[in-house]
């Protein structure tokens, strides 16, 4: 079978395909036979070797993905040749397991039964965005309704489901993009609010837009020197939620700006959490009731071929796309 | 009256003792002849001009105290002449009321009747430490039994009521001191294992003494470049609560540094905690049990006249001092 073998770390033509041995899974494995790969952001940057983790090559590369139950091990038993499956984050295979491939072993922990209702492309495109969406704003900083929250990064595959999650629980959402061909598309695709980073400053706009108050809640997977703007932006008792690093220099934080609004900062991993049973069970079954009533559908922004997948990369890296992109095996 | 004003900011000498009107209490306020006056670390930082409130002068200083209610206004029911009273820090009063006085007016919601069982000394040295450490250790960080806890700046006023707040809950403490002579009465203040930072490596002994674990949380009001050790020396999912900042300068924190570990960062001051009236009931109601219980007794480092309070400043600074700094009216 073809899987990515990253052997180098580098640009998007370090994605090169081998052909390497299809393993049976092994005891608590499901082997899946992978149709559609949900790129994330920080495959680019491991990719880059930009990541603090894994150091050592190589490894095969992807953390999302749907498709069909090829094989399972004797002891699996929720799951059966034929089922349709979808791959969501779990624990420490962050980075050791690779769905840019033919054919993946998964833990049956780190599946979930696509919905009927939803195309591969969609699930590849649903779990990590609505479950990190869950766990982070839900979850660890307690958003309730009536809360605004600063989306950073909007056009990112999470943008679109975050505002989601947000207008279907009561809460207001305020999109950052430094993209002005971009504002249109995000308030078409949910966002309350829209700040032209490029154009407008992000603290007056808040302000502007919370009457003065500043937002409730920042959900950042930005981090760097940016940070100080999404602190001035919150208002008392704000909190931060930090859930990657694109821009990993840094954060100048004064013990005074957090001090005297009372913030909290919070940082997401959503592999961390879902190793959590409860956490994982309870998340599931939040965002299958979110597809399932219609709220919960993500936007694709592109579709490329397995052979394309450097293409894909190199797509992401441009940041033209608003929503997730995929990767199909035919 | 007497009263300290703080007309100029500047060194200890700046703490004038004037004679004032001695005003009635306003409607809600009862007016207190403080007997013993807390100092506050951030109270030198106010008198410095090193805190960012307030920007004008004159003011009056001093948040801690405790006496006897002397005057009630025309609507307070539930004080009289003649209580023995403490002042608990609430809302923004915060450097507008000024205990560094003989008599000083405070609305009813910044006053607890003063423990039977503890003098005036006693009573001005425990309300705003044991309300700090049950708010941000137990309500904000919900800390738990079998949680491993580091407190810096350990010899400040709050350090031996944290051992106590600790131990009574069922978690263990490593306090940390740069000063060599203050370990052996560190421990003997309660502290559970004590780091003299100027000789030992925090983060190898937190390792140590957490069997590789980590801390849970660390308590901090220092703040700065030194937070990057505390974050270092945290296990995963540990949570560090900022509650000062005796190091203003910015504390430079890499994105990864708190992904990797999933680390969270409260920010805690009580003034603000205690406008919640559910808050301050149960936090009074929780610290009164720990005193009468016998759990909960502070340390008095030295006492001095009124006349005296530059020099309490001056020793205040010299940090030569394990427990609480009490300030005696006669």
């Amino acid at each position: 079978m073809r899987a990515v073998m990253l052997r180098e770390f580098g640009g998007p033509e370090k994605l090169v395909i081998e052909e390497v041995e299809n393993l049976p899974p092994a005891p608590g494995q499901v082997r899946v036979k992978i149709k559609a790969i949900g790129l994330n952001r920080a495959e680019v940057a491991v990719r880059a070797g930009k990541y603090p983790l894994p150091k050592e090559l190589p490894i095969r590369l992807g953390f999302e993905g749907a498709g069909v139950v090829d094989d399972v091990a004797d002891d699996v038993k929720d799951f059966d040749i034929g089922d349709r499956v979808s791959i969501i984050p779990v624990g420490k295979q962050f980075a050791e397991q690779g769905t840019y491939a033919e054919y993946c072993n998964v833990p049956v922990q780190g599946l979930v039964r696509t919905p009927q209702c939803m195309t591969d492309d969609e699930s590849a495109a649903s779990w990590m965005a609505y479950l990190t969406c869950w766990v982070a704003l839900i979850k660890q900083a307690r958003a309730r309704a009536g809360d605004t929250v600063i989306i950073t990064a909007a056009s990112s595959s999470l943008g679109v489901p975050a505002f989601q999650l947000l207008k279907h629980e009561g809460m207001t959402s305020i999109a950052c993009t430094r993209a002005t061909a971009k504002v249109a598309q995000l308030r078409g695709g949910g966002a309350d609010h829209v700040i032209d980073t490029s154009t407008e400053n992000l603290v007056e706009r808040v302000k502007e837009i919370t009457s003065g108050a500043g937002a409730d809640i920042a959900f950042d997977p930005v981090g760097g020197p940016g940070i100080k703007n999404l602190i001035k932006a919150l208002g008392s008792g704000g909190k931060l939620i930090l859930y990657g690093m694109l821009d990993s220099r840094p954060m100048e934080i004064t013990p005074w700006s957090l001090m005297v609004k009372q913030l909290t900062i919070f940082s997401h991993m959503i592999f961390y959490h879902m190793e959590d049973l409860a956490v994982r069970r309870e998340g599931i079954e939040y965002v299958t009731r979110g597809i399932l009533s219609g709220a919960f559908r993500p936007i694709i922004a592109r579709r490329f071929e397995f052979e394309n997948i450097a293409e894909a990369h190199t797509y992401m890296q441009s940041n033209q796309q608003i929503g997730k992109i995929i990767v199909n095996i035919v």
